[in-house]
């Protein structure tokens, strides 16, 4: 039992490495298994087959941003620069995220499973636009859609650039701040007087 | 001549589509050669290789959306818009633009060769906020990165919603007031006294 536990553990990590590097059809079981130290056969004994592993792990990595990088809706500024960092530390799962757009869902929502999360999320904006830390002319569900992409700005799935930990730290902070400072404009409850841009220039 | 320019046209026509549907790796030459009437050894003798037409393909997309989507400093929220638009036309270029970055580039910059033209927009911008447009605190290459992301919210690369034509009109025009909206308050110029959010509410 416990064996097959740290198997199935195995098994999920290498394949994560896999699939995060070479996406669902590019992925190869014997190097998965090769990695994880299991012959092929148990491999489908517990995935039954490619596509059943890459839900497996990919399930697991949403599980784990959902629980590692809450949503505040009363400090979406904030949320996004914890979205930036989760990217930092933990690239694999913008880019399986990624591949499974590519590869399986062309076009709609992309995980109908997290309906329930992405409807939760949609509520705690939603709540802090009545208590006035959200524009509440905003609608809720673009506004999520909105300031999670723009956090994932400089994502390892960015069309600009797909920063690293490596690079100076001093970018990285110039970075959070922009993303911190972007987000908190662009959803700020603002005066019904706010000038058209230009209009009246400071 | 005219024989082999349109012959040239027809490969890539099918190169792009496939690979806009398969990525690199998993696009098939014999595909693409029997989908443009062409045989195997006329491809090599145009490209070289597969590698060779991806480039081809990906240089003429990238061309074509810096010539129908220019950017105007002065009109950051109506340049979101176009790219929303250019999207719905053209989702092939955001899957290629994708696939390079998940299978070519994990890292860095996704296009080195259009250093010029990003150096020629961030320079669009640092104009815009010389004439009081765009907020001159902000970093003008951190606009172009964070709103041109921001305009990709619903592209075929979402990883919430990868928005078709199909849709209803009404909901494209409340996707684009969001993104025109959100993007011209994440860079207007702003008063000295902006209170902070939730300081003290409308």
């Amino acid at each position: 039992m416990r064996d097959g536990r740290a198997t199935r553990r195995r098994l999920l990590e290498a394949a994560a490495a896999e699939f995060a590097a070479y996406g669902i059809a590019g992925a190869r079981v014997d190097r998965i298994a090769l990695a994880a130290r299991v012959n092929k056969a148990q491999l489908y004994g517990y995935f039954g087959s490619k596509d059943g592993l890459f839900d497996a792990v990919f399930g697991e990595h949403i599980e784990e941003m959902v629980t590692n990088v809450p949503l505040t809706g009363t400090d979406l500024p904030g949320y996004a620069v914890r979205t930036y960092d989760a990217c930092l530390a933990r690239p694999e799962l913008v880019r399986l995220a990624t591949w499974a757009r590519l590869e399986r869902e062309p076009s709609g929502t992309l995980v109908a499973d997290l309906a329930g999360q992405t409807a939760a999320k949609v509520e705690a904006i939603a709540t802090a636009q009545r208590s006035g830390h959200v524009d509440p002319d905003l609608d809720p569900a673009h506004v999520l859609a909105v300031v999670t992409t723009m956090a994932l700005t400089w994502s390892p799935a960015s069309l600009f650039e797909a920063v690293t930990p490596g690079g100076p730290d001093s970018e990285h902070d110039r970075r959070r701040r922009a993303l911190h400072e972007m987000v908190r404009r662009a959803i700020a409850p603002v005066g019904r007087a706010q000038p058209s841009p230009g209009a009246d220039g400071p």
